[in-house]
């Protein structure tokens, strides 16, 4: 009975090993195991986890190296600043107020130029006017004796707080002092309510703002001088960039509807990247907003003076996007469901292929402009050719009834009146129709973008070409005189000599 | 001579006062009192802009009163925890450590309770982590003398520095440790390298880390009991609201389109504004990310659960933006100046009016369905009869060809031959044939929408109309069941007691 108890109760696991014996798998270990091999796998699900973070953290680096940089510029500039602590003199000098300069390396550290001068000169200013209101409160408050001290310096702390708090919900305090309005409202609090406890408030005020000046400068330098990051070339690049992306999605969409389509849908992925640029077109809104934002912090640096025009960018980037709406539109008449029939796709691939080449052209065109930030001297030609092919498919589309009209060269399957044959035409034109109209649309929004582009160059004084060109003779020429002036002079020198 | 002179020298102005009498202006008061009304119209444009900034303010105030509110709650928190310093037994607690609660208070205090409890606890658990790794740290650099102690101490804050910054360029970590990330890089500075000077080093973190729990838990409790704004429920509002404003756009474009094309324009601005309302949907994807990331930290509130799909919100914002793209495009059509002619706008206008007003009560639909959390019972049956709309729209523009060849009736003065006619009014049908296909793709569009609103129905279990009211009725014959039980209760005891 027990034994038969036994057997119910557990099945005998055997396991043969290499020598020919065989071996017993105990039950009673069941449980013990199976939590074993469940740490087992849960610890190797974790280290896969770390891994793959790891390899993603890589990938980043090697996508962009600057930022990697940029964290070996943080830790730099924080191992600098605890000098502060390390060396005696130096601590000597500020004492433990040193600690404010940490804070501020590691709190105003950003990764461009003018993020950081941005935040630098906030955190001084809010810290500096916060010091001072905060001695007149504090002046006040123990002019008027022990009972009302700690009531008036709540009453300030409570209704400067909240002023500078509403403050920062207004645009264009937000759009430049936010980081500001809260280092005051922190300073401020922290001045007035210390001031209540700390005697040498004066002594601890000055310390403060002056390690906070050391911290700040250490980081503008720091950012400026090592590998530096403008928030305003990054625009500059960030626009250009996405002016190319916009063009070869463009290409790349009507390309794809006339001539591949459905051929690479599955083989080949490549061209399907290309054709999705215009999704970042899209989605840079928020990226060129705060660049805009930082880059009017940041001063003259290679091509750019103090004055750029930046808030032009936001303009022309405003216009791309709305082109981009359009590559869009288009992008979905390639997926949509009723195709336009072969025929009339032939008839039309050509005239849409030379708009979109065209268009695309004048887009690269317009980058180039930006990018060289030299005037183009052919922008004119581009847009007008651009503008004949528009006139070319217009035409084209005129002539599209013809082919309705029945065409039994082209497709002698049709056999009905002449009536249901245009009928079942028209229908079947409407993604046609639908994607040259959508062209012609986008060749208008191109033209937005080339008059924001003139308008750029027009605020920044790009250089025309010829311009540039007669620059570049003018040194010979200058040479030149200059080589003559010398030979008059040394023969008034032989002169005088004589 | 002299005469002569000053009389050149100055033309003597004179002013005729109230009492008949004339008063000469000296002339030498000249540039200072131009001087004087420069200073006053300085001033006087100074005091315009602060008066025009004030009424900003004052209406931001006015269109959102939470903001004031906000506002008030930031500096009652500020001031409460300054009752650190008044009240000489909290101050005993927690020493000159109590600043950091103050600034716990004004750093982590955000506008949304998510915001909110993301920043407190990124706080809370950056500063315990980096603590401990400090002591760690600090541990070991005390034990390997004094000659190395700066140099490890310089390089653990180097590598430990760079890596936390390079950790915040990666996307997961960034879009939830972003500000924990910066915070561990802070405390662990400061600890370390004041480990070096500061003797009572676990004293200082212990009561640091108390304050600053003390300053986020004050956080945390004022945003979630004063006012809350929750951020889960402002993105549930908002892409509800932007719903709304969707569907009046594209109700108000078609509109524009057939009925009161050019009579509105300049007269009355007021449905332009309307018609704007999908800029709302293009412009929000900002927003709703933020708001998303914030409303996972939210615990359950009002009707949402702890793990509400907030996820899903953001799904739904992009199909309405694929939409918006499409009304963006409609609108251009109005403005377009190739504008299609009457007769072909009237065959067409009652279908696609009708095809409007049908896709936006669907949209409509779909937004009262996410506003009230119910599944809507009549949202299948208002889908079917958008598609049988757009259905009869492709079979109108089916007949559009019809009207081309030679309608006599309708537009006598064209005497052409056949096919000069059609030629010349198929180019003329394009902005309208664009216009209705437009339509058809943003119905398929709203389609999508209404996919993604179902699936959050399913994720967030939304209850069905039918099946609330079998809701409604369950309590009604469980208190009857109650109620017989209770009888029969009655009747036991009653039993009982003979």
């Amino acid at each position: 009975m027990a034994h038969q108890e036994k057997a119910t109760s557990g099945v005998e696991w055997r396991i043969t090993l290499g020598d020919g014996s065989s071996k017993s798998l105990v039950p009673d270990a069941g449980p013990i195991s199976r939590i074993w091999i469940g740490l087992k796998g849960l610890i190797a699900g974790l280290v896969l986890k770390v891994w793959k973070f790891l390899m993603r953290a890589w990938d980043i680096g090697v996508d962009d190296p600057r930022k990697v940089i940029h964290c070996l510029k943080v830790g730099m500039a924080l191992t600098v600043v605890s000098l502060f602590y390390f060396m005696r003199p130096l601590y000597k000098g500020v004492g433990g107020n040193a600690m404010w300069a940490i804070m501020t390396v590691v709190v105003v550290f950003e990764n461009t130029v003018g993020a950081t001068i941005c935040k630098s000169l906030n955190r001084v200013f809010g810290t500096t006017l916060a010091g001072f209101l905060a001695f007149g409160v504090h002046w006040v408050a123990s002019q008027s004796g022990q009972e009302f001290e700690p009531l008036i310096t709540g009453a300030s702390v409570f209704l400067l707080a909240s002023t500078a708090t509403f403050s920062r919900f207004i645009p264009s305090v937000k759009a430049r002092f936010d980081y500001g309005a809260m280092i005051f409202i922190l300073t401020f609090s922290l001045v007035t309510v210390s001031g209540y406890r700390v005697d040498k408030l004066f002594d601890m005020a000055h310390q403060r703002i002056s390690t906070i000046i050391i911290g700040t400068s250490l980081c503008i330098l720091v950012t400026m001088f090592i590998c530096p990051i403008w928030a305003g070339e990054e625009l500059h690049i960030l626009i250009s960039r996405n002016m190319d992306k916009l063009a070869n999605s463009l290409d790349g969409c009507v390309d794809e509807h006339f001539n591949y389509n459905g051929e690479l849908k599955d083989s080949d992925k490549q061209p399907d990247k290309k054709l999705l640029g215009y999704k970042c077109v899209l989605s840079s809104k928020a990226t060129e907003e705060s660049m805009a934002k930082f880059a009017r912090w940041e001063p003259a640096h290679g091509r750019f003076n103090f004055k750029h025009p930046w808030q032009q960018y936001l303009k022309i980037g405003a216009s791309m996007r709305s082109c981009a709406y359009c590559v869009e539109a288009l992008n979905r008449c390639i997926d949509s469901e009723n195709q336009a029939p072969e025929f009339t796709k032939k008839h039309l691939s050509n005239i849409c292929l030379k708009v979109s080449s065209n268009s695309s052209s004048v887009i690269k065109e317009v980058a180039k402009t930006i990018k060289t930030m030299k005037r183009s001297p052919s922008i004119d030609f581009l847009v007008e050719e651009m503008r004949s092919a528009v006139q070319d498919l217009q035409n084209e589309l005129n002539f599209l009834p013809k082919l309705l009209s029945p065409p039994e060269v082209l497709h002698p399957e049709s056999k009905e009146t002449e009536e249901t044959t245009s009928t079942t035409h028209l229908l079947e034109l409407i993604p046609v129709v639908t994607f040259a109209s959508l062209m012609i649309e986008i060749s208008s929004r191109i033209q937005a973008i080339v008059e924001m582009v003139e308008e750029l160059a027009e605020l920044a004084e790009f250089k025309g070409e010829a311009q540039e060109k007669a620059k570049q003779n003018q040194p010979n020429t200058n040479r030149i005189v200059a080589s003559q002036l010398n030979d008059d002079q040394q023969t008034m020198k032989a002169l005088e000599r004589v």
